[in-house]
């Protein structure tokens, strides 16, 4: 916590040295100079696996005010030779699944065999909420105190798209910073597990046995995603269930078309509270990363994750700039009323609109 | 046939007068005219109900030539108002579950109570294919016959969303030739159901019992869409797995959250090559419209829709427009290199990109 404070705090020095920069009145190549040098001297701190230099470049991507964003920009693009080293692992379950628990348990065996992790996440609701995802600071009380271990909260008052554009940045500093395992968990909600799945190496799906909760997983799609299924909690009074639950699930997997990946998903039982399981977990995730390193699918994947990152900023930009213009707002509106009232078709309305532009 | 072959010749003859008309140096009013003449004529006779007339239309929609797609807007916009009275249902299923016949028996039990039914198809594999649904002529030999029913394969030679629009601009005029249902036929490839989904008041899933087909359902996120599962070739021997597969899914579909309809799906057995079950279908879908008129669902999905497609086709057109342009074309080749080999990330590229459009 006081790691966090100490973060929060310098970031602010950082923030007022600039602004008080740009408020005087020296000529703009001496302000470009020192955007650069300041630049420079964080991505030189974060290679040095400063981590107090890592938080105030993730704040500068989160930041809405543009000269942050062009500091953020200028340092990721420094970073990333130094990206693209990390094993990125996503990590989903619903509410009370034990996530958190999970993280902990699966981190603080990374950090016990020499592993650096770092943990981000995704969590549109955040803005609703005020950070339901990592933002409770009793969390993970063992890992947030291990020097090799980093954990960040999701971005807040942002859309998905926003979140996911920043998470996604953060994940290449993290691996700039010598992150040997980067971590992004999520709940949940609206598309954000699609959303996680387009960023990781490996996606884990976090279950509960009993209770109608192995369907509720098929509900969403998310089996199909997942590379592995795991039933936390299978101890005590539990560890019937999740054995049944167990067949259940690999019978289900087994009924899925094979993979690109030519990875079978392994459904694992766990217990996270009592730290069971959880090497065999992660054993399982590099017998993965063997495989599809080898049969070329680790680094394709990545490929393909970021020509769709490309293509999807694209799109999600043309289409907010054209609905921000306020002569479209007025337009759609009326064409809306019409479509309404029967007096015009969608498609018909749409080239209205598009004409607007041209 | 030989009505369809008619309509074929007709429409040629349609064309042919067309282009002479265009050809001659008749003045542009004279032209434009002609023209609002003949999508005035059209529409008298669509709204006549006259079929040759219908086919017409429809083929004007379809056709690339630019005249054609101008004289189809007026008629389309001319038959608005006369629009939108129909029930449209959505069939899906995969291959060999039975669909013509499911939709032969529903028809002919519809045509049989003095109802008229239009039979359309969403077939994006069809230019593939060329023309898997409703192209096979001995198909629904008896639905063909029927004076009450019309029925038109998918459009051919287009993507998805090509043959969504066309497919949907045909439902209007379909409804202007005062038929009843209008039945939207789709087989599971690519995106194909939920393209249907988003055009039709009821989405009915066929399906059959036995050999894990259940599961192969749920995998694809259809059932959710589902407003009934029909469990067709539920006779004979079949009779006790259809029966153990409607409980199965019945007590699947319980599990999902209520719909905003306010309507339970409902999982139904039918023979429809015993004509089994047909009419007992058709009540649900009555049910189903009753109770969702009252709700003011009915009405509210339908305006959904309609935003829906607005907002598709603006979305689809920035994208194609954007792409197309061959200085955007270079750039994102350029810009893709670069992001293989590390050199930048997606964001940076994007807004390389959207910057050429500025």
């Amino acid at each position: 916590m006081s790691k966090k404070k100490k973060s929060a705090l310098s970031t602010k020095q950082g923030v007022s040295q600039n602004e008080m920069a740009n408020s005087s009145s020296i000529s703009k190549i001496r302000q470009k100079r020192k955007v650069n040098l300041n630049a420079d001297s964080i991505v030189a701190r974060i290679l040095d696996r400063d981590i107090t230099a890592l938080s105030r470049a993730i704040t500068l991507i989160e930041s809405k005010n543009t000269k942050h964003t062009e500091l953020a920009k200028n340092i990721i693009q420094t970073c990333l030779p130094h990206a693209n080293k990390s094993i990125r692992i996503g990590i989903t379950g619903v509410p009370g699944v034990g996530k958190s628990t999970f993280i902990e348990a699966l981190g603080k065996h990374l950090t016990h065999t020499g592993k650096r992790v770092a943990v981000l996440a995704i969590d549109p609701s955040s803005s609703i909420t005020k950070g339901s995802i990592l933002g409770d600071k009793t969390r993970m009380e063992d890992l947030v105190r291990d020097d090799k271990a980093y954990i960040r909260p999701s971005a807040s008052g942002e859309t998905l798209g926003g979140v996911a554009r920043k998470t996604r940045e953060s994940i290449i500093l993290c691996e700039a910073a010598g992150f040997d395992v980067v971590i992004i968990e999520t709940v949940g909600v609206g598309q954000s597990e699609t959303v996680v799945h387009s960023m990781v190496d490996f996606f884990l799906l976090l279950k509960l046995a009993g209770a109608g909760d192995e369907l509720q997983g098929i509900k969403r799609g998310i089996i199909e995603m997942a590379d592995a299924i795991v039933i936390n909690k299978a101890d005590g009074d539990n560890l019937k269930k999740a054995k049944l639950a167990q067949v259940e699930f690999k019978r289900a997997l087994h009924l899925y078309p094979k993979k690109e990946s030519n990875w079978q998903p392994q459904v694992s039982l766990c217990s996270a509270l009592n730290n069971e399981g959880v090497s065999d977990i992660w054993n399982l995730i590099l017998n993965f990363i063997e495989i599809t390193s080898h049969n070329g699918y680790f680094e394709r994947k990545r490929k393909q994750q970021s020509k769709h990152w490309l293509l999807q900023t694209i799109e999600n930009q043309l289409k907010s700039d054209f609905f921000k213009s306020p002569k479209i707002q007025d337009e759609l509106n009326r064409q809306l009323v019409l479509i309404e009232n029967n007096k015009t078709t969608p498609f018909v309305a749409a080239d209205c609109l598009l004409k607007l532009i041209k």
